[in-house]
């Protein structure tokens, strides 16, 4: 056993090259465990492993530094860098974070969740290191559908102008999540074809100095590569040809589906958890937009690599055709090809995670809003209770999206609301509608709900009391519902509550019919306080008597958070809203 | 005289070879003539002249869709698309936008001013063409250092795989508003020296089929060129070399002076209003700069194809050497490159006008301040005051940037405060800090103001009185001390008049002692109102008895407005506040 006396890179640079080898078996075999016991990243990590030895075999990390885009195949330079009880010890698997994070290690560099940043973040160390004058190795490792994003060509761009050391290692596993699209990626395919040899080479194209490792997966091959470039004294490029998933047969084959592994058996493939046939809105979404594409030949759904949030299995996309588009990891480009399609008919409807969509704001500003096309948004996830990494929070959305000119932001409570929201915003042709997906278990209102939203700002009232009303905002509906009762019940207030159904402005009149009979308003939302719908409601009701309480998530980056503690410590449970109801309204 | 007799692309099909050459002149003469009047952009649109001509001669539009990036270089398509009397006729001059503006004429179809965007755009209008089943040319025209943007980047890697027409004319003239910077140029410069012959070709290799046209401003060789490509069925650039400025020799000479053009003498090139030597925040930015750059070598400046905004002229600009870096159109890369830089103890500085600080929020919330890395990001022009054209609206920075966790963003009133604040920002290690640097003239405060800003969120009351407090943010501190005259003089009140300093959080403490003898609470910010600093304020008060009145302009797009009247509709002048005040403290 090698992995088990590695304790820093050091040891590793101890090894001869049969070592080396048994190493990564060794390391294959303790990601199968953890990962089918755990979860986790997979196919980018078995992809990396021997690349991941020969760079810390050849570099002396920390002082040259390696910085790991979207740093989700940073595991097994954990492994190498002190943290393999992580790996090794079931009890231990929590210790570390699924990404780069420089409070674990002084062999990290930045926390690293969103694609496309490692040549510009490492041109920075670069950068850096010039204006000091020291001499250290700069390392950045992209690929694995990275190369799409603009932030990444803006950084080559940027990289082949510095003049000093850089070495950009492209991980070519012509992969995304799902799989590759864009042109760029045919050419990576000739200079597979050609073992590097074509003339017309993107890289070099950008000015960038160039080299192929054939086998990407050669620990030997790889050292050689590395060591050559090792303290070269402009940008380079090194091209390493792997394979995602290797050593794991069903992950070599079904690429996709062990990108990120859910917790399953190492036999059979099978999850460990059975999930059953629970309808999720990624399925709802799925359906609804599959039927839409065969009656209207003018509707095509967008995602930007990751088909599978908006329930678009590899089956569905072929159904789909040419209605459905995977731009690859380029969510500027998405929004902006909506906003072209609306502009000529066509009726584009682009599905994002809330923590993704942050890479458009401007495509939204300018590219969509300003222009006012008719596209459709659908923003999944935008909750507290998501992801939970700091790197995926999906908290931002409503400040981001809401504070836009034109654009309508509705936030649905239940599964025929959306339906209802959705079908209108495909039908109109008015406003860009972005959709706040609940993030709820679909739930049936059982209500009637409307068809038409062109009037904007009304919202709804579900129940007329009187002193509290409750603005309960679309996945928050349900804590609604909870402190409505829960104040009839501890406080005897028979409370209005009111699903505001539209996150981008005030309904004025209600708001102002509210002053009659309420002392209280509380505005419930599934996010950041700051920028976000409850502060529109406390700015509305500045002047007049009412007393305004907002209730969200306070402006923190949090990381691998419990759910229950952090709504405790924002006071997001009935039980504390009601208290704090009763102390203000004796 | 044939230019006017051009009132649709129709008449420009009708004349000869010989007579569009006389066109041409005739419409730099216009245009000449016009723009040194009104000033404008200039080097863009003299560039533009022959290939405008010859897309209107071979291609129908507005059935074929031609969208210009950026579109500052689209004066010429809207002299001959039915707008040329806003060229020829001085009491016209104001009736056309100075950008693409599909509520002036069917012929254009976006509203654009940010760089980058076409290609994604007309990829969009040839996806929609695709989904109607209809058959129209789409064109993008892109250039002038649009390419160096990421969403270009996505667009083309998109638009290899659309599979049907489109046409992406690369206007290429070998600037952006300065100097092109980035390792593509230097492809560009290897196509144009072997006449688009060289095997590496950029847009080769991103799958796109490609031609050359070496002389881009002969007209004949531009209607061969694109006879060539009109209704191809697959997608290809027309990389088109160009020459900015041609035609007014001083133009072709000094191409940035040029590329936006105050009003000037024809004759002697200088520029009709003498602006004297007034000094400006970007005059005491870069001499600030230019100082700590002697004395530090860890300090770099860092403009993404601005570096006048912040003062950096082209002799600055050598002045400071490898301590000045110019990354072109790319903001995301130039917020992750001073991430970067300053997390391996550099300390850059990064300047940017606040509308295109929106370009880079995702690399502000993901690369820097998840990371905390120090670096300091000035933001320039954030007001009501500064530029009026829809899509170079600087309103928006404050919601932008202040409700993203971790990141300090100060608003300095004067001259001292901010150069001490900016000294602070340098010296400190512990947060990134933007500043929002003053919008008016140079004003000296004349007061001691502090040196240390790490004690976060302390407010500076700078008059205390009793009943009504004025909470005046950066910009519009001096609107906030007329009031405070205003209010002692037309109500008797003298007011407390308070400077916030810090836009990202309320100072508690203070805000709290404020309801002591205070009954109305009124903010001022010089933005937009929907997620900015008042609402932090309006929310903070929610449950107890102060009144509070938010001031700041309404969330809508505006375009070539009148600043008094933006001030007035939206209630800006010391006197309609003052009004307000009275009205609701009798």
């Amino acid at each position: 056993m090698y992995l088990e006396n590695i304790y820093s890179p050091k040891d590793v640079k101890k090894l001869s090259v049969k070592e080396l080898n048994d190493l990564s078996d060794e390391i294959r075999s303790a990601l199968l465990e953890k990962l089918s016991k755990h979860g986790g990243h997979f196919g980018p990590n078995f992809g990396m492993v021997e690349a991941t030895i020969a760079l810390h075999y050849v570099f002396n990390s920390p002082k040259d530094k390696i910085v790991f885009d979207v740093s989700h195949q940073s595991y097994v330079h954990k492994m190498l860098t002190g943290r393999k009880d992580a790996f090794l010890n079931p009890a231990e698997y929590d210790k570390v974070s699924g990404y780069t994070e420089p409070q674990e290690s002084k062999h990290d560099f930045f926390v690293i969740g969103h694609t496309s940043t490692s040549v510009s973040l490492a041109s920075g160390l670069a950068k850096g290191r010039d204006l000091n004058g020291d001499n250290e190795n700069i390392i950045a490792v992209i690929g694995d559908g990275s190369l799409s994003g603009g932030e990444a060509f803006e950084g080559l761009d940027y990289a082949a102008e510095l003049g000093t050391n850089m070495i950009i290692i492209v991980n070519d596993n012509q992969m995304s999540i799902a799989e590759n699209h864009g042109g760029l990626y045919k050419n990576l395919q000739a200079l597979r074809e050609s073992n590097g040899q074509c003339e017309c080479n993107f890289f070099r194209a950008m000015g960038l100095d160039y080299m192929y490792v054939e086998n990407g997966n050669d620990v030997e091959a790889l050292i050689i590569a590395f060591s050559t470039v090792k303290d070269i004294q402009h940008p380079i490029v090194v091209h390493i040809n792997t394979l995602k998933g290797k050593g794991y047969e069903r992950a070599e084959q079904d690429k996709e589906t062990y990108h990120w592994r859910v917790p399953f058996n190492i036999e059979t493939g099978e999850p460990n958890i059975d999930y059953g046939q629970v309808e999720d809105y990624s399925e709802v979404t799925a359906q609804y937009l599959l039927n839409k594409i065969k009656e209207d030949s003018r509707v095509v759904a967008i995602t930007s690599g990751t088909p599978t949030v908006m329930g678009f299995t590899p089956d569905r996309r072929l159904e789909a055709g040419k209605q459905f588009v995977d731009v690859g990891i380029a969510e500027e480009h998405a929004v902006a090809l909506a906003s072209g399609i609306a502009a000529n008919g066509g009726k584009p409807v682009y599905g994002v995670y809330s923590t993704f969509i942050q890479r458009s704001y401007d495509q939204l500003s300018q590219d969509l809003c300003i222009n006012n096309n008719p596209a459709v948004l659908l923003v999944f996830w935008g909750t507290l209770s998501g992801m939970n990494d700091v790197t995926h929070l999906c908290f931002f959305d409503i400040p981001l999206i809401s504070n836009i000119p034109n654009i309508v932001y509705l936030a649905p409570t239940c599964k025929e609301e959306y339906l209802s929201m959705l079908e209108w915003s495909i039908r109109q042709n008015e406003h860009p509608v972005a959709i706040r997906v609940p993030a709820t278990e679909v739930i049936s209102c059982g209500e009637p709900v409307d068809t038409d939203y062109s009037e904007l700002n009304r919202y709804k009232v579900t129940h007329r009391g009187s002193k509290v009303a409750i603005l309960a905002l679309g996945s928050f509906f349900g804590l609604g519902k909870s402190v409505l009762s829960l104040l009839k019940e501890k406080a005897g207030i028979d409370a209005t509550l009111i699903n505001p159904r539209y996150i981008t402005g005030v309904d004025d009149k209600l708001m102002n019919e509210l002053k009659i009979d309420h002392k209280l308003v509380i505005t419930l939302e599934d996010g950041v306080l700051d920028g976000g719908f409850g502060e529109k409601i406390a700015r509305y009701y500045g002047t007049s008597d009412m007393k305004v309480l907002n209730y969200g998530a306070k402006k923190e980056f949090v990381d691998r958070f419990e759910l229950q503690e952090l709504l405790l410590t924002n006071h997001l449970t009935d039980k504390q809203i009601v208290e704090d109801i009763k102390s203000l309204i004796p």
